[in-house]
């Protein structure tokens, strides 16, 4: 089997590359090293089964003419993040939403039919119901960012409606790891090197959020893109426990061996969009007998051990800070 | 108070702009007349009140220009054609999608903060709850247009929480009455006019939809408009029962002094994308006190009516036949 993967390049989507050529898939990696690192793909780059092509998702002849001859894909970029989203209002539209659009024609296109797609629990804005399963009440979006995923999941349905495709949705918590490269653990690992007496959080560190270690991640996309089997397969993807952004904190400095003092920016929000609380029903993955094998803050300490031996990870992404 | 309305030249936008007029706004009416027609303006023309613009959303530089000076926005301009989805899969994304996003940044650039929307309830999907209420469980897209409009709701859902502005979201069922130009009663009558003696049916003619009548809609949207406060207001709204298309046609036939032959193209969906039952739960409108005030077998004859002394408008689309 053949396997084309965007963002290859990026955190989930180098482990997953990994992950397929390790059980014998050919991986057709597409990548415009926006955000995407090319260390990541050196474990991927020793074998011959992997081929890059270094392309944009919005240079529709580069994409259809670099998925020819793969079976499924696996569709990872993206504009990741939540919070710049108002300074650059048009980009996650064209990242994520146009993005999937060129994804789901040049599937047309080259006459593929299997799409496993990277949404994220950010879809359900500010949810009713918690733990949050798939079928919670009609969200209002609250993000450009959640949006544009919920605008890319909406094709990919129509799309196998329309065209016979068959789909895998999966809506993340954050995802935590080796290679994680945004996000807050990220941003705290980043302030306390700078400065390790002090630390700025955004909000009132009160958040609730859940998370989910790699590794238990790809293992769930694994067995739902091999077990299930309806058109259309949507599942949310995350630990059975949230902690809050000061418990993290705890957890980071004691990784780092630092106290610093902290400084809140206030309010229950930390950005605009920001969601207070984060935590996903995860029945219907369980029901294929999937469990998270890592916990929240044993993936904290993993990420955060991960950046301290990786600086140069911290220095990749200023632009975004 | 002056308000810029999207796709003025067409049925809804027509005659809302005939009545923002008749309640003494001043109205800036834009359309590209891809699809909208002259003549449904001629009213509006008379006055003075009125100024039209003809450009394209996706003309950012024109919309931006044209939309200066403007109170609120009405924004209806879209592909409203559910059924050739498929054949076009990039023009619901581009008219309906982009072009919201279009509107939104020039509201944005603007310093406008209203925005009255005209979604549709075809972003419910195969909804699993019959009247189908605004929160119902987060549906499944089954359309391209189903899924532009979500994606259009999403972003402005998303423009409110990121830049302050207020909107309305309207999920319409099908309209009617007159200037009435799309839909399945335009294609029967266009039909019967060709073919008294016989009709065509996509389906097994069981499907059975919900409609009202167009200036029942347009007291709903302005009433909201003007009452409901919140950030971000979603109605649905249709009429409070639903029919058979087979109790059309004879309604339509009726109207029309004819008795064809029907044959059914068979399924119960008539197209890709067609949903069998659609029946909008509108507790939210009615309790603002909004009552529709034509049924549907009325609305129905209204429109055959309209029609019957209005053929050129049936010669008007013939491109999406």
């Amino acid at each position: 089997m053949q396997a084309f993967v965007t963002g290859c390049a990026g955190f989930i989507g180098s482990h997953l590359t990994d992950r397929l050529l390790a059980n014998g898939c050919a991986v057709v990696g597409f990548d415009n090293f926006s955000t995407g690192q090319r260390r990541f793909l050196e474990q991927a780059q020793r074998h011959s089964r992997f081929h890059l092509v270094e392309g944009d998702l919005l240079d529709m002849p580069a994409l259809q003419a670099a998925m020819q001859g793969s079976d499924c894909v696996f569709h990872l970029a993206a504009n990741a993040d939540v919070r710049h989203g108002p300074a650059f209002p048009r980009r996650d539209l064209e990242q994520n939403t146009l993005g999937t659009s060129n994804v789901l024609e040049a599937m047309r296109i080259n006459g593929i039919g299997r799409i496993a797609f990277a949404s994220t629990g950010s879809v359900y804005g500010e949810a009713a119901i918690f733990p949050t399963p798939e079928d919670a009440p009609f969200p209002v979006q609250t993000s450009l960012y959640g949006a544009s995923k919920l605008a890319a999941e909406g094709l990919i349905a129509a799309y196998c409606e329309g065209f016979g495709l068959q789909s895998w949705i999966f809506r993340f918590v954050s995802i935590l790891g080796e290679r994680y490269s945004h996000g807050h653990v990220f941003d705290f690992c980043r302030q306390l090197r700078e400065h390790p007496q002090w630390l700025r959080v955004l909000g009132d560190g009160r958040q609730r959020k859940s998370y989910l270690y790699i590794q238990d991640c790809l293992d769930a996309i694994l067995l739902a893109t091999s077990r299930a089997a309806a058109r259309i397969n949507i599942f949310n993807l995350g630990a059975d426990a949230y902690c809050e952004v000061n418990e993290s904190i705890a957890w980071i400095g004691s990784a780092l061996n630092v106290t610093p003092q902290i400084t809140y920016t206030g309010g229950q929000r930390g950005w605009i969009g920001d969601n207070p609380f984060i935590f996903l029903d995860t029945a219907r993955i369980r029901a294929l007998g999937w469990r998270p094998r890592v916990g929240i803050e044993a993936g904290v300490r993993r990420t955060v051990a991960y950046l301290r031996e990786n600086a140069w990870v911290l220095d990749s992404r200023a632009c975004l800070s």
